[in-house]
């Protein structure tokens, strides 16, 4: 199989190309590098399977070339800040709606009939119903949320125009090896700065389940084996869920700084737009067989100690300001 | 109060129009005229409290400089057609998805608080669950569908933002006076050219409702004034369905054409993305006290004698082509 990645270079996309690679499979990675880390795929630049183009997902023209010939699309490129969307309204339209618009006009260009899409919890807001099902509608709080959502629905409708099959993956929050953003990265950076008070946005009680990347990616492509729809969408996520306050515990505990303060700013949720309490049902995914091998505590320890192992990395992500057109 | 109507010279603006003056507000008609027809607000011309500014929804400099004082936004400008956007794949985007994201930007900019939003059954797709409750997740299958659904994520993340209230539509289509494009209107253009055959696009087992205008004008005042939630959320539409061979006889025997030979094409839908059952579950607005006071039939025979008695307006909207950018 010939699998083209968007977002190869990334944090979750670059363990799916390991997975293609492991498979057999020949993968070429486009990636516009804005946020994507040589060091997570350069392991396969000698492979004859393996290729990387540098190019972006607005660039159609472009897009369409290099897609040519290949049988699925993950599609992981993306803009991935939740929060930075109240300021910049244009950041998630662009890279996240109009790029996965653009890989679905590549793909009918091109005659690819696949599709695996990055999605997000995000798509349902503060849902009403916890956990939450595949069938709860999409109510965002973010324009991250509203231009992954909304990027589903032109999936739906390719899907119906062309014949095409999709994968939907809506995840939670991701942890463990080449993580590079979010509250992990964030904590450590600020507790290097200062190891005597840790600035925690929210009050500490928004719940959240953290997904190892392992297992986010074994549950990727069990759903692309077993699920059989054409538009097969599910909840990916860990059952047991833990406030801030407590993964904050984790973290300082397990990069082993002592006594730290935690102190809480910015009202009850972390950031305008932020989801107080997320849990998915996942059952839909284990009655395929799945099974997360790492809790949300473990995920967390995990996610400490690669970001401790590997500061040339953070130093790396650090130096990436967030891509702007 | 001071209303802001996109659209305000299309079939259902203008009568969203006829209401709002009726009750004593201000009214601005924001209108690119592309579609729309002088003749629906010409009546208003001379009262003080009516004022139509020729503009479009893409240019957000002048939406915003015309919007300004306003104390809500009836967004009823959009590209209509949905069959059209098979062949066209920006013209949803732009005029219905990036339209409605300029007028969240404008309502921003201007401290506009309040958004009556046209959205449409079709970003149900083919339903599994009929009648179609608000709550069934969106799955459309066609790009007017993709992009009303994503306009909704972008409406529900903007409330969240700058604490707007909406209040969203979702329409099954609409006929009664001033109607101006779909079954009825295509149906007697082509009788006219041959009155002896009548081409039906599907097999003619596709079942729709249809609501009489007033009737959904009447509901969207209703919600307005009654419904108290951030985002108000409602399905428009009638109990009765009709498949399009039924509606075909009606219209015939209204527009009195004897013998007339239906001949049926392209295949059990009437078109790429068509939905071949649409009934939508109206208990939550019937909750609030609506009832329709015509039925299908009834409504699409007032439509008929409507098309029948103004051949003028049917000549003008003729000879608007469908707006392109």
């Amino acid at each position: 199989m010939k699998a083209f990645v968007t977002g190869g270079a990334g944090f979750i996309g670059s363990h799916v190309v390991d997975r293609l690679i492991e498979g057999g499979n020949e993968v070429i990675v486009y990636d516009n590098m804005s946020t994507g880390i040589e060091d997570f795929i350069s392991h396969h630049y000698e492979n004859p399977r393996f290729k990387l183009t540098q190019g972006d997902v607005l660039d159609l023209k472009k897009l369409s070339q290099e897609m040519k010939g290949a049988d699925i699309v993950f599609h992981f490129a993306a803009h991935a800040d939740v929060r930075s969307g109240f300021n910049d309204h244009k950041i998630d339209l662009e890279q996240n709606l109009i790029g996965t618009i653009n890989v679905l006009e590549a793909m009918k260009e091109g005659g690819v009939k696949k599709i695996a899409f990055a999605s997000t919890s995000s798509v349902y807001g503060d849902a009403a119903i916890i956990p939450t099902p595949e069938n709860y509608p999409f109510s965002p709080t973010s324009l991250y949320g509203s231009s992954k959502a909304a990027a589903e629905t032109y999936i739906a409708t390719f899907c119906e125009y062309y014949n095409m099959t999709a994968y939907i993956f809506r995840f939670v929050s991701w942890v463990g090896e080449r993580y590079t953003h979010g509250l992990v990265f964030d904590f450590l950076n600020k507790l290097k700065k200062d190891p005597s008070t840790l600035h925690v946005l929210g009050d500490g009680t928004q719940k959240k389940s953290y997904l190892y990347v392992k297992d986010g990616v074994d549950a990727i492509f069990t759903i692309i084996e077993k699920s059989k729809e054409k538009m097969n969408i599910y909840n990916l996520g860990n059952d047991e869920i833990i406030n801030v306050t407590d993964s904050a515990k984790v973290i300082i505990d397990e990069a082993k700084y002592k006594n730290v303060k935690l102190v809480y700013e910015g009202g009850d949720k972390g950031w305008i737009g932020d989801n107080k309490y997320v849990l998915l049902d996942t059952k839909k995914l284990q009655s395929l067989g799945w099974k997360a091998s790492k809790d949300t505590r473990e995920g967390l320890r995990i996610t400490t100690r690669y970001l401790l192992d590997n500061p040339k990395i953070v130093k790396k992500r650090n130096e990436k300001s967030i891509f702007k057109i």
